[in-house]
């Protein structure tokens, strides 16, 4: 499926103060001043339905099986909307959080069935998944410090964000190819600087991929 | 899992416009006489979440998938916080939709796969299933007449309205010990008394097996 897509999806990932976000804007905008056309985007959120969805789940009292149901919503109409219609048009997608989150926090934080997360998944997105995921490892209790305002996923005690950084350690190891971890205690300039190195890396491996393809199929 | 729960739950089913909402009501008027604890609610709907969620489908241009997601997601807030509580404290819980709707409406009205369906309805309900559905069979192009206002989902084509009634009757063969189906075209009064007596013997079943399986225990 993802050969067919002309674009490129990166997707960052990490327990909550590991720079994430601040590393999207930045990778966006080195990317940009490179001439790409670039939507730097979230998870959840993005859209109107998202966006409701983002709000009440970070507000409200919701049992975890709902709100896996509700982020997943959240992806499925994302996915549909935003991403899958950017990534035909060619351009690169950086988000914020995408599938692995659910994975991680769901599933290792929270203890759901790791299958079912799979399942449901793979069912939200149509199985579009990231060809790079730039994942930012650091102690959550490093992060916890960082944060200034917690939402109640935020609010969660250390164990719970020791056990997604420990799940997010699992998924890299079992997916090599897609993943690369980097060190969220490194000071921010030399992160950006290597996440971008390994971006334009990815790209350029990528766009390399599809031009054969394209070619393939020319000749 | 059923067994360990001393409350009945009777769920009604059917295309819109079939007269659910209202025997639902009259259902809970007349046991409510005869002295039991009735809790009537609706789906998607009945908690702060849900009603939410709700308002989102129903208003907003979803896509299949997230729809679905969604009604899940109320689902498994409204299974959590409402119908499995009221259920073990003993009550009889009347239930305007419930997961078959789902199977009816996404997956045979919109062709969403039924096995993802089955697997996020099990997710989502933990496996709580009512012991008596009421499904009120009648032709869509009646139902539909019978509508003033209609939401998005009312107003889809009358060939989704029409498979949406062929899945419940074929719910409704899978599982006839669950399924007891009733002629909608019949005059509301006599549906009205042939429901109550369904309903007051589905009642007097469950109670009697309980009690027998508490002697049981006892002895």
């Amino acid at each position: 499926m993802q050969s067919s897509i002309p674009g490129v999806f990166i997707s960052l990932e990490g327990v909550d103060g590991s720079g994430k976000t601040t590393q999207a804007a930045r990778l966006c905008a080195a990317l940009q001043r490179d001439g790409e056309h670039v939507l730097a985007t979230r998870e959840p959120g993005g859209d109107s339905v998202s966006e409701a969805v983002r709000a009440l789940v970070l507000a409200t009292d919701v049992t975890a099986p709902a709100e896996l149901l509700l982020f997943l919503a959240a992806r499925a109409q994302h996915v549909a909307i935003q991403l899958r219609p950017f990534l035909e048009a060619g351009g690169v997608l950086i988000c914020d959080r995408y599938a692995d989150s659910t994975v991680a926090y769901q599933g290792y934080g929270r203890g759901l069935d790791l299958d079912t997360i799979a399942t449901i998944n793979r069912f939200a997105t149509g199985g579009l998944m990231p060809h790079l995921t730039v994942l930012i490892d650091l102690d959550p209790k490093v992060g916890m410090a960082r944060q200034q305002q917690a939402n109640r996923m935020e609010r969660e005690p250390l164990a719970f964000h020791q056990r997604v950084r420990d799940g997010y350690a699992v998924m890299a190891r079992a997916e090599p190819d897609r993943f690369a971890v980097f060190d969220g205690s490194l000071p921010s300039e030399q992160l950006q600087e290597s996440i971008y190195e390994r971006a334009g890396a990815a790209i350029a491996t990528i766009r390399g991929s599809t031009a054969r393809i394209t070619e393939g199929v020319i000749q």
